[in-house]
């Protein structure tokens, strides 16, 4: 029995002493203490449900699959689904699940989730969405000002990456010094720095491990951070040391003119799900579809994922002051992982770049 | 009309629109969209109440009222309320709110302050609460070695505080040396740091201001971080550089008593309450009842906070296992404060604390 087998047979007698059917479990420490899974807090749902008969299900959004698995919760006893992203995750929990009537959730659950699963399970409840987002989605000139300066203290991490980045490092301690240089160009805080490489570039959120950086291979630098002003930052580059195989190199290019299409084309009036498209077909078109398992872009600015999604099922026409990430990938398991990302502003010409640094592949010697 | 006032009365139409009468908006990105305030997420409640005529209600809890004063929230229009320790602050929101039928809330809300409005508005859901804070709180042997590792890591953070707390310094400068040094005694994350100098003492959760650290001046250093483990360090001492006047020294010394009285007498049976009167008494019968404005403690594990809280609303047995804070204070507004911080596990004997730096005010030269 493992000490998380153990811990949720434990839970499981407290479900039935409480007369609880089910609990659900988002990102944080009641994640951690029944997996060990440090779990990003994501918009997208990720949860552990509990039924008080012991069956345990962890649900994940798909690109956070391989991160979960490290934790083999298969091992204690815990079925891992991933969902897709346009699928419902809600309904997805509920039907994994089934009948209940007696539903708890983590204290620290946050609310989109409380109310997803309500209305899942059906009852009828209120979230504020887009009587909050709708507000904060259309940028001032101010905010685009606050943004755009955060747009250039990331670009200037990575114009000096080949200072860090080295062959016979770790990820991590090339991520340590590039959190360094993330808060040395004016950033207050340090969000997240992804340095993902060869096969730990095919995991879309993997952050930084003690893999030792070779020679010839693709390296994903995802890095951002919030400004004194509050506004977020957040440019993805792709690098090498040395040339690495044609193949990938062959990919990048449909890569690079996915993502470019995208930021020239990308208009006011169109939706989140067109703005994806654009992007989407063009990696379809060259292949490379299957890849690609996220959605275009998030909406930018307080925080670092917030309205309007770029997305498939996001309908909802984008508008002048509109503020988000264009950032198509390829993932192939087991081998390499690539993407390349702006944040960009929409304004009645077109889509206009925060981000000014190459967007070319850079080989480093 | 302000940035914030602007906003809020943007944010009233929208609640018209939407047919929605009032919404309530916790720590984080919304709440800085309408306030300016980064408050922390705590458990007790800090919530701005939105109402669709336009009333605006920002309460905090009583010891984050100086922070949020420094956002001056009735210059945009909100009226600031604060609640004290034992308070129902679900009861005082709606006192304030009146009637409302249509109650929307933050999308990243916690699960325990949406159903705590929603009961305070007379409706009935269920959170987790006591099926896993229940677990969590009784700490197993490797749990409790692993919190006294966080809290060897943070005493030497503390006994090497002479390095950088200089006067001519300001706290942010020191600020910046602590992180460092919570990193390199072993912690994986810095997860606060408080030097409060001065009457910045006085405000019990002010963390670092540009005020440059005078001779002859108390300071409060309250730190903490997460280990590798996941387990969290939390200590508070008090530091001067030069002697202090005589006054603050005979309240420091009552403090003490009450604090290592608190950890001496501590006892499985007994309730978070009676805990918090032992220390609580002790400040009284001293003429500093009135300067004790928060509860004595609270539990400490995966998160710096947690169950079981040592605080007079608290009638819950205490168990053995159980791991919380011993840390009175008192906080005399614009003069000086003071706290003593130890973290204990509670064992058949009694408390063992994790912490073993001098619990004497140590003044530097």
């Amino acid at each position: 029995m493992t000490i998380y087998s153990e811990r949720l047979s434990r839970l499981t007698h407290s479900l039935q002493n409480h007369g609880v059917e089910c609990i659900c479990i988002t990102p944080g420490a009641d994640l951690i203490y029944f997996t060990g899974y440090n779990a990003l807090p994501l918009e997208r749902l990720t949860c552990l449900a509990v039924r008080s008969n012991g069956d345990a299900f962890l649900i994940v959004p798909h690109l956070e699959l391989m991160a979960a698995q490290v934790h083999q919760p298969e091992d204690h006893g815990i079925q891992l689904v991933s969902w897709q992203e346009t699928e419902n995750a809600y309904e997805l929990l509920h039907k994994l699940i089934g009948q209940a009537n007696v539903v708890a959730v983590s204290d620290l659950m946050w609310a989109r989730h409380v109310f997803g699963i309500q209305k899942s399970f059906g009852l009828n409840v209120s979230l504020a969405e887009s009587i909050i987002s709708d507000l904060r989605a259309v940028k001032t000139q101010e905010e685009i000002q606050a943004i755009s300066e955060a747009g250039q203290a990331i670009d200037e991490v990575h114009r000096n990456i080949s200072q860090w980045l080295r062959p016979g490092r770790s990820e991590r301690e090339v991520g340590r010094d590039i959190a360094d240089a993330i808060i040395a160009s004016g950033h207050r805080t340090v969000d997240f720095v992804i340095v993902g490489s060869g096969p730990n570039g095919a995991s879309p959120h993997h952050d930084l491990s003690d893999r030792i950086i070779q020679r010839g291979e693709p390296i994903v630098v995802d890095i951002g951070g919030t400004m004194p002003s509050g506004y977020c930052s957040d440019s993805t580059r792709m690098y090498s040391i040395g040339d690495v195989e044609h193949e990938f190199m062959t990919y990048y290019s449909v890569l690079q003119s996915a993502q470019s299409r995208a930021v020239l084309e990308a208009k006011v009036g169109m939706s989140g799900a067109e703005v994806d498209a654009l992007a989407r077909d063009v990696l379809a078109d060259g292949g490379l579809g299957q890849y690609f398992v996220h959605r275009t872009g998030h909406g930018l600015g307080l925080e670092t994922h917030e309205e309007p999604y770029i997305v498939a099922s996001n309908s909802k026409p984008l508008v002048p002051g509109n503020v988000f990430s264009i950032e198509p990938g390829f993932y192939v398991p087991g081998r390499f992982g690539a993407r390349i990302e702006d944040i960009v502003y929409l304004t009645d010409e077109g889509a206009v770049s925060v981000n000014h640094s190459p967007r070319d592949f850079v080989v480093l010697d």
